[in-house]
């Protein structure tokens, strides 16, 4: 289980992570000619011992606690309340490099068990505490939000045992703050996975997956959190909940599913039960080169829509195609792949619009091939070009490693943020151009003879649609680094609503999109969801300024 | 869509429907050694005209509706609320027979949009009285349950138009009246299908299958309700309600996915968008037979777990294998598959307890073979045995029949009622031997001397478990019909949950299931409920008497 004294209480990944940058010596020069500066500045992060914290609890408070969960539960030090002061958001990581951690807990708590959870929450009901489940507290769109002081951060993190692994029926039950690695190596020991493999693995939480409504790199084969997540026990102000059994029941709406996505703000995940499956004989992915985005998204919706079954397709637009094969190749001498693939973009004459799809392959050594197999079929009749697995084990041995290199960036004044949405195949192209300006002129506007980097990728797919994920990065206004922010978020957030996108595939509400939910949910969704947070959370002390919308922005 | 003049007032189907006994001359003997009886007596059905039925609207509500809705729109007279007065469960059927329609609607009304349905919803709000949905009014457990009189049911028929087929995104959206047939004939005419096929398909609607969380007979392949319903249009008293659209957005809990087993308690559904599919291009349904039930499931168990993607795994137990394999054989030579059938029982050694797999295979040709391939691999591994198309062409060509022969019986005094569960396949074989147990017990104790004729299958499989499906023949006691139902019913539901399966796979609740809800979803689920209708029906006029268990048995 993650230790969080281990990680980084103002970024991301573990404090002794290596260098990203070691053996890339041009990696400075690409970025400032990505942002159109000559030169980058130096913005080193305050120290932790300069960092403004609020007070912790009151002592009488902390005392009730400390009886209610055990002395060593209770934590109010400057480097855990610090940590938990926010989650990994933009604006996040900016205000904790600037010393500003006055968002941070009154405390930090660990429960160990569901009951001490409940015991918790009648604390928090009688004296008006605001909490806020944590699990790898690495939202990136203000989930971890520090309500008004005094909050409590509720860490999951000793909730974290594999209490069952149900080989006969394929289920496996843990504690909801275990992490990615600790629950894959208990299943993987067992010949099994449950295959959720988001950017975060490394450090979010089983609990954490739900409540976002998480969807993993390889979710067309392993599915979202909701598809995986069979049953929960929860813990509320209203008592605990376990949701529905049964491999599924016609009695009534499933209300267990209300759980996915509801971030904190209904109730506190202790324990889920999870769909699991085989560990795969066989995990290839290699790639594939289109001449523009259009044919690469065609051959992913045909192999989608005709049951290929791949564990990924990931389609990169020429920028991103263009700017990742540039950071490869930094340092090193030019790879065999990299010749084919130059090669190839010249014969095809797609010299300006190259697009690469990374395709994944899993399972039975049989069932991998055969996939492969009939998603190429797809790829080919769409004019994509096979150009072998380095791109694929490339993009695989990286696939966690780059919200580190966010760090990095900060540090030398260059922001860098993401947005995703999705939507339907027809609207697609559309909805991949209107953001893709929407982001270039409101960081344009931000930075005067400057510009950003806008790169974007096709994420995952349905027989519906799919989802498109953008990668910005922009010089900051130093001094003014949250309002630039909240200027472009703003710019962007209205076109992905505007073009017919959800303002959020799978990175949750949070605080940041709060402003857009009640867009997608309507008048009447929005006073659902106000009547079960209502129901199960009467006092409103469940991570208060997540998810719904303040009242008066409702209409 | 379906004309309600033609089909039966008082029981399943078309008017004029071809006597399903035609050439199975020894019928009525094999029913009689099947209920330990040696007559059975005449028990024929009440003419309309006899009928009991309250009056209908008061003059001035009528009026009223005829505004609103046109008057054409507006129907009392005998047949249409007759026929409406109750669904197609058991005691429904009982009941309407004796002539007893006490519990019809004051007024049958056919709105032909979703504004009239607000406006229709407005008035019931004002005046106080229930309004039950009705598409295909072919609830078997009490989901048109007739509330107090003067309740008006609401007849979705004229909101039946297919408004889309969107071949891009592999949409469709249609008004929630729609039947099976017309749905298919549309979606067919394009190359296309929904795939879902519940025996009720002839006459229940698109609307009815997602209120009552349905699955049909080929959910392996396309998909329950909850799986294929993309978007809903929705009529509440709290106004209109557009569900989530998007591919997948995790803005929040998926609210949308609330309808799938709603019942009409939380709104009117009147459009629905739904996942379709290529029309496939083969349909290849095979026997296969296993020495007993458990390796059949076990062979279920392994290829579902294994991706193998039937269209339909179903499993019949030793009692169903032999009873549907005598009525098939009544009054016809014994065919090549027959024999083939009796042989290779009597080679394996599995004379007592042989089972009949049907297995389905769809999609495009090479498609529908390898999953044959793939699955017929861990039915020979399980000790299965291939008998050839023909058991799977019969069950094919009769698979909408065997609702209308509960009328047929009824007129002789013989009982038939179904229930069905799911559970995990590590609980299978406890719960079918409970289950069926319990239904012998309840029956003989019914009918001293007497005996019932038990028949089970597998009816539907997951990953994580299955569900089982009882069909129960009995001998009535006459005049005493409903209570000795009741008994029956109540023995078995006590049995279903105390053995660990759910009340209901895909029946859904209604009035019948009521007393057994909490125990599934828990108080706090319950209280959930409540609050979602609480907040979409304040006043309490959608379908009062179903779903929500009443307070006093909520403990």
């Amino acid at each position: 289980v993650t230790d969080r004294r281990a990680l980084r209480w103002n970024g991301w990944g573990p404090v002794d992570q290596p260098d990203p940058l070691t053996g890339r010596p041009g990696f400075w020069a690409l970025v400032a000619d990505a942002v159109g500066a000559t030169t980058l500045p130096e913005t080193p992060a305050q120290e932790l011992e300069t960092v403004r914290l609020p007070p912790p609890l009151a002592a009488p408070h902390l005392r009730r606690l400390e009886e209610l969960l055990g002395s060593e539960a209770v934590l109010t030090d400057r480097r855990e309340r610090a940590a938990r002061a926010r989650g990994r958001s933009y604006p996040d990581l900016v205000a904790l490099r600037a010393g500003d951690a006055t968002s941070a807990p009154a405390a930090v708590v660990l429960p160990a068990t569901t009951e001490q959870v409940l015991a918790l929450l009648s604390f928090a009901a009688e004296t008006g505490s605001p909490v806020v489940p944590i699990g790898g507290g690495t939202s990136v769109v203000g989930g971890v939000s520090g309500p008004p002081w005094p909050w409590i951060a509720v860490d999951t993190a000793r909730m974290s045992s594999v209490l069952e692994v149900d080989e006969v029926n394929r289920t496996a039950t843990a504690g909801a703050g275990i992490d990615g690695p600790a629950l894959e190596a208990a299943l993987n020991e067992r010949g099994y996975t449950l295959g959720h493999f988001p950017q975060s693995f490394r450090h979010s939480t089983l609990g954490g997956w739900i409540a976002a409504s998480g969807a993993g790199q390889q979710s067309n084969r392993y599915g979202r959190a909701a598809d995986w997540m069979l049953r929960a026990t929860v813990a509320t102000p209203s008592g605990a909940w376990r949701t529905e059994a049964f491999p599924w029941s016609a009695a009534g709406p499933r209300l267990g599913s209300l759980l996915v996505g509801s971030e904190g703000v209904l109730g506190i995940l202790t324990e889920a039960t999870v769909r699991i499956r085989r560990l795969p004989e066989v995990r290839d992915y290699r790639g594939y080169i289109f001449p523009d985005f259009a044919s690469g998204a065609a051959a992913v919706r045909s192999a989608v829509q005709n049951d290929c079954r791949p564990a990924m397709l990931r389609l990169l637009d020429p920028a991103e195609t263009r700017f990742l094969g540039a950071v490869e190749r930094l340092g090193r001498s030019p790879s065999l792949t990299s010749r084919v693939f130059a090669r190839v973009v010249i014969a095809r004459g797609a010299g300006a619009t190259p697009c690469l799809l990374i395709g994944g392959f899993e399972g039975g050594k049989e069932e991998a091939e055969r996939s492969r197999r009939d998603t190429e079929r797809h790829i080919r009749r769409e004019g994509g070009i096979p150009v072998g697995a380095r791109p694929g084990r490339s993009w695989y041995a990286s696939r966690f490693d780059l919200p580190a290199l966010r760090d990095v960036l900060l540090a030398r004044g260059v922001g860098v943020d993401t947005v995703e949405t999705a939507g339907p195949w027809s609207d697609l192209s559309h909805l991949k151009a209107s953001i893709g300006s929407a982001l270039e002129r409101a960081i344009a506007e931000e930075a005067p003879g400057r510009h950003g980097l806008v790169l974007a990728h096709l994420s995952h797919s349905y027989p519906e649609g799919a989802a498109l994920y953008f990668t910005f990065v922009f010089p900051q206004r130093l001094g003014d680094e949250i309002e630039q922010w909240r200027r472009i978020k703003q710019a962007v957030s209205e076109t992905i609503v505007s073009a017919g996108g959800t303002i959020t595939h799978h990175h949750g509400i949070g605080e940041d999109h709060r402003p857009w939910l009640a867009a997608e949910k309507g008048d009447v969704g929005i006073e659902l969801l106000r009547a079960l947070k209502a129901t199960l959370d009467p006092s409103g002390v469940l991570n208060p300024g997540t998810l719904l919308p303040d009242r008066v922005e409702d209409r």
